[in-house]
């Protein structure tokens, strides 16, 4: 679901109505008469059937959109945040982590959250990444990759400050979110041995210290480190030159050392396809590369593109990591 | 020239050779000793003529390459370094800065210099753009501005470490950088209100101060103030989102707050044709977006579209800044 008052329906709706497009089946935890009121205001046509789990909703995703209801606590308009309707959004969290769990279905997809409004409702997570490790277990250090077909960045330091994301930056941390992601770029991606180009942190990767000295003192360590456990990896990288097509086709990754240094590539590359991608979790995890985007929440004006690529993603991974572990 | 152990010489040869292509007409200042040790190396057809000045080359453009002589204190080879021919680098750049500035040619345009090896030889600027300044009287601050046909960047912090760029940030400095910014696309671009899209320094632009405060107290405030002088400024905007070719069509440059905000998308839209504007000066001068790159000299796999596009660059804004003047 998402948030109900952002444009997760619309461009659920979108999508179902481009299923004949390859897209995976899926089913979605939410409101089904919402779901019906929204369809109406957008002017499609999208049956809408209640199912009560997966298997049942299979055999309906070609003539329905199959939906699991969770009941909203209060009637959802578009655009409109309600907080009393946080418990809901989070309950569908819920229920799609017991249906992966339970290998019911092959993996979660989730539409956009809109934090504050769960703050409001007492949501005690940073976001649905954080949400989502604790419900796996807890102990586990998600890693976000940003992918779309061009291009997959891994950023080391996440949703902080750019000053804050400098002065945090460990060895450690570049060492165990590359770890992470050679291990899924093979597990979930089918690449035997994945290639990582690591990022320096400074303008030309620091110029040998004139412009700093994190690449010396703690980028290339992590490189070594990696290179020492039999990761191909290669960096601290000039950053500004690592992106183009030629560049691109060198390596399967990016590890960049904040969110900046690899959003801007990514979504300059690719802005409506990008994928955002939970590595490290015991189940598939993908969603959709943007906000609630309130302001075209029942407009029609909302583009399907990035959660169809999320659901094709995830469907890919998710068969990868199958044929892995039968292996 | 630039520094005579890199790829100028190749570049420029490869460049001349593509005359027909619409360039435009330019003298070299340079060894032609060199140069013609160079052809032969390379395999190219290159008549090297030397010329005493501008009108002399002009009359030999279409079938040589005309080059006011430089002598070279020792002999060169590609990819070996000798401070002993800096005073002959720093002696062409000074040869063209009179050049322009008698009106004799239309603009400056530079290879790539070695830093290090003209600081061994007692060059004591940091580099080329403020050399420049210090020859057009020293009262300037020069603005860096990279374009390709796709985007305009102006950074507003430069060759600084990033921990250094974000304690260095101020508003006073926005606003001067982005003010040069504004009155160049007038003059030197031929666009007549300028729009420029103001980027902030922190993931989504600090997100109403929840990822820094400096967006809030330093860009913003640049931002506001930028508005009340009359120039057509937004921000500051979410950097990840501000480069897609949808967004990009939005402004006429984009003002960024450190070298990798402003590099890394420019040259992962175009790696080849990146060209390197000086604005502020009192003249027109442009450089290829690309270092010596040693490795590559005498190799004949230097790409000279850069400094073509340099070229074509410094002569449609001289046109423009002519024509501004006569007006």
């Amino acid at each position: 679901m998402g948030e109900p008052a952002g444009i997760g329906g619309d461009i659920t709706l979108k999508a179902w109505r481009r299923r004949r497009e390859g897209l995976p089946p899926f089913v979605l935890l939410d409101d089904p008469d919402r779901l019906r009121t929204l369809a109406a205001r957008l002017g499609v046509r999208v049956p809408v059937v209640a199912v009560e789990g997966p298997e049942e909703a299979l055999r309906h995703f070609a003539e329905a959109l199959p939906v699991i209801p969770i009941a909203l606590a209060a009637p959802s308009s578009p655009g409109v945040l309600n907080p009393a309707n946080g418990p809901a959004v989070i309950a569908a969290i819920e229920a799609a982590v017991r249906l992966v769990q339970a290998g019911r279905v092959g993996a979660v997809v989730t539409n956009p959250i809109h934090k504050r409004c769960l703050h409001e409702a007492g949501f005690a997570f940073p976001g649905h990444t954080e949400f989502l490790a604790a419900l796996a277990g807890g102990v586990i250090r998600p890693v976000m990759m940003l992918a779309c077909p061009e291009l997959r960045v891994v950023p080391v330091t996440i949703h902080l400050s750019l000053r804050r994301a400098v002065e945090t930056l460990t060895t450690a941390a570049i060492v165990e979110t590359a770890t992470i992601a050679a291990q899924a770029l093979k597990s979930d991606f089918g690449i035997p041995r994945p290639r990582l180009a690591v990022a320096g942190l400074n303008p030309h990767a620091g110029e040998g210290g004139a412009m700093g000295e994190e690449d010396i003192e703690i980028v290339a360590p992590a490189v070594g480190a990696l290179k020492q456990a039999g990761i191909e990896a290669v960096g601290p990288l000039a950053p500004d030159t690592m992106f183009h097509p030629k560049a691109r086709a060198r390596y399967d990754a990016a590890i960049c050392m904040y969110h900046d240094q690899a959003l801007i590539p990514l979504k300059t590359i690719d802005f409506e396809r990008g994928v955002n991608v939970t590595l490290g979790l015991p189940f598939v995890r993908s969603s959709p590369d943007h906000g609630t985007a309130l302001d075209l929440a029942g407009s029609g004006r909302a583009n399907e593109a990035s959660l169809m690529a999320a659901l094709h993603l995830a469907a890919e991974m998710a068969a990868r990591r199958a044929a892995a572990r039968a292996a």
